[in-house]
């Protein structure tokens, strides 16, 4: 007999469903929508925001909630029951101290502010997007006051993205890859490792690039059935269950590269969304843990196996297939090496494995000084600009290469970023497990296959949900904490053979 | 002071919003979606659907509509204050007689039959939709008798689609327009008049005929900054707003002629939905008044402007340019006969002007009967075959070209078919009116300008919304009701000339 929990259980997929139909509506949003469609949309989605936040915070949930967990509260910890009552609660605790129309001011907000994004980033002038970033900013730190945080408002806004993770954990994080990051990045762009990337200044046909990646996509066991690829002005992966898992990515025909890493990015993305818990579905369980843990998954694929040498032992042969004459002087370690060359760029989403966590930790510091309120929206660009010479030693040479290039402030989106080099860490924790585990792997992907990493991933990750906490998950796969040790010991392994 | 109005609009605006919340998911189900995405997704709308249900008949709504009416009492009858309330009682009184669970059922199982409807006609097996079909005219009885009738359950069907019209009014309106239709229908099939129609026998670049199609639309002034073309398996046009409003078509290199005029059809239909009132937008006025009236729009851009001799006058050349080589040998006046051969067929969609009556007086007979329960679905196949061989002299060889055809049914949609033939009687009465009134009309189609017939259709019928009913509608603009004349001495001019 489970009555209450059955009752929890209903209420509970009425939001799950009402959440789902928000996602359909941001997806037609970044991919489909008419230019004049934006401000309804921006009604119905405040509408349907403010409501499932209703709904989630009514007395009628909380209640419901409280009588589930009288219910179950013999059973188990990590049993379903239990975990998904514990997990209502959690996320129940977080939104209740949130006001409803606050939500509907961000939701309505953040759709009008997609498209002022946009033509901001087309025209290269972040004063463009200034007025509205200024109020997701400041929405941004309202939601922390409601929140309530201990040492840092920005603590708020990370645990948003990140449960628990606290600005003080992420500056000790950041603080060690660095001290250890910085002198290797110096070190290997100081020698000499690169080849002559001429052969990458070629015009590549965007049928054929597209062509290529859902090749490789199928390949990783990404389902069509229950997905599609579309394109979009920032590349995203969207799932409203994993019966519909969406990603988007974009194309020039001057950027073979980019495309491609981002189409294997999004895919790793994808699968774990599509491994979620079918049996789960509109629970509180069939969603993914955290976005570290989302971003392990993408940036695995994406780099430690899409950038390995074993991958394109498989794939350069059939890239060269697919761009007839354009590959036929390059052999496969030269093409290696062309993929990995590091090179402090402007772009996050194309930067190399080494300098990508610069781009991050850049991000970082302005979003916690502009929570606090010591740097003012203005100043972004010069400050961008001026962080990225101490980091990179680089100027960005306009806004939309500069602070206007990510999509994330757009959607008020503020303590994201820091779970983009968390995800970096657990990548490399995870696939160190992984091929210890299972040793097959790193053969079988030399032949293009991936079913062994997928069903390890499936069985370690993916089906459990948000059962596990970020941490009781790294503790149950690894034993112990994130550790900056295993993604610097796999940088070093890399990049000092390829520029040795 | 309006603040019982004010009140009342603010309640309507978020059932609209959800309205259009679910016209965006029934969009994204008929476009893009992933296959296995369709059973979360009539989950997602069966809630939405239901929450919207639940919304609009309210005890809150239905007090808010009375004191609206109370606050309204002294208006104008035609004013946007008074008309706004007065729909939105008419729309409560019926709706509020629907119980909740059978607006969610009726989501959850038309949001299942579409996919299966598309695999049986796909498979061309009438017996896979079966079931699925019973189902869904179960629920239509069921709601016949919720929503009540006179005379005929399927009066009460008719009703949702045009509201007012009665079974016996179509059998009367039908019955005057066969005894005038058939006959002529016989008269001309025995003349001679269309030429060697052998230049059609090619295939068509589909990326030319997609070119084509959207170069009338945008002279037919269809505004894509609040819309976009896709495709799906059958044409469509759906409106959030006046915003967003997006048709789709279907194209295949084997037949220009269809793609082409289901084009001109859809956008037909979207510039209705595109002049509606923007001002009034979430109101119960800004949306279109009945089926009737849409299609009335939609017929008379495809065959009134878009058949007629002046049109191609101004087209052929161009489309000579978009198919180089394939028409050359073809004059003006061979293509205008080509696109107005009169031959029975076995496809609604793809009929001339004269025999796509028959087929829908073939519908509304099976519907009226299956719905009285004098006909079981399981006879559907060989009465459709039957009554083709009765009325058109012709069999369809199979389901898909027979039965399977149209999406209506998938729907959910019974009743809705004789509203097709209720806007070609219409589409004539008005067009008769617009070229009295602006006799340029003629000249300018002759150039593919239309901005005079848009402007009349704005400023007569899109502007107003559903301020005035069908009947308003059409004594205010014509004096009078809608008459089966107008169309006939249409049709005989036409056809007379073509086969003399």
């Amino acid at each position: 007999m489970s009555l209450k929990l059955d009752k929890f259980k209903e209420k509970w997929a009425r939001i799950s469903r009402l959440d789902q139909s928000i996602a359909v509506l941001g997806w037609d949003m970044e991919t489909y929508m008419p230019e004049q469609g934006v401000k309804p949309r921006s009604e119905q989605l405040a509408l349907l925001s403010e409501l499932a936040h209703e709904w989630l915070t009514s007395e009628e949930m909380a209640r419901s909630i409280e009588e589930a967990e009288q219910e179950v509260r013999d059973g188990d910890y990590f049993s379903e029951e239990v975990s998904m009552v514990r997990v209502a609660r959690r996320t129940y605790d977080k939104r209740a101290k949130i006001p409803r129309d606050l939500i509907a001011r961000f939701a309505r907000m953040t759709a009008q502010a997609n498209s002022i994004w946009i033509k901001a980033r087309m025209n290269s002038d972040f004063r463009l997007f200034a007025p509205v970033l200024a109020e997701l900013i400041e929405l941004n730190r309202e939601q922390a006051e409601y929140l309530g945080y201990k040492a840092h408002p920005y603590d708020a806004l990370l645990d948003l993205f990140e449960p628990e993770l606290t600005t003080a954990q992420v500056e000790n994080l950041f603080g060690e890859l660095k001290t250890q990051l910085i002198p290797l990045v110096r070190e290997i762009t100081g020698r000499k490792g690169s080849p002559d990337a001429d052969f990458m200044n070629q015009k590549f046909s965007v049928a054929q690039q597209e062509a290529f990646g859902l090749l490789v996509l199928k390949d990783m066991f990404y389902d069509f059935s229950r997905g599609r690829q579309d394109r979009s002005a920032h590349p995203f992966t969207t799932s409203f269950t994993p019966y519909d898992v969406r990603i988007t990515t974009r194309f020039t025909d001057d950027d073979l590269i980019s495309a491609l890493f981002s189409t294997i990015h999004e895919g790793g993305h994808a699968l774990y969304d599509q491994g979620l818990p079918v049996d789960l579905v509109d629970t509180p369980l069939c969603q993914p843990i955290s976005l570290g843990v989302h971003e392990s998954q993408s940036r695995m694929w994406e780099n430690i196996v899409g950038r390995s040498r074993g991958f394109w032992k498989h794939y350069l042969p059939i890239l060269k297939t697919y761009f007839p004459g354009q590959f036929d002087s390059v052999n496969h370690e030269q093409f290696y090496r062309i993929i990995n060359s590091v090179k402090p760029g402007f772009i996050r989403v194309e930067s190399d494995e080494l300098t990508y966590n610069l781009h991050i930790f850049i991000r970082f510091e302005i979003e916690k000084d502009i929570v606090a309120g010591s740097v003012r929206v203005d100043d972004i660009p010069e400050l961008w600009n001026s962080k990225y010479r101490e980091y990179l030693g680089i100027t960005p040479p306009n806004d939309a290469q500069g602070c206007l290039q990510d999509i994330h402030w757009a959607h008020g989106s503020i303590g994201y970023f820091p779970t983009y080099t968390i995800g970096n860490l657990l990548s490399a924790q995870l696939y160190g497990k992984a091929i210890e585990d299972r040793p097959v792997i790193t053969a079988e992907i030399e032949e293009g296959k991936f079913h062994t990493l997928l069903a390890w991933l499936r069985d370690k990750v993916h089906k459990h949900g948000s059962r596990y906490t970020f941490e009781e998950l790294v503790n149950t796969i690894t034993g112990g904490e994130v550790r900056v040790g295993p993604f610097i010991s796999y940088l070093k392994d890399k990049f000092y053979d390829i520029y040795r």
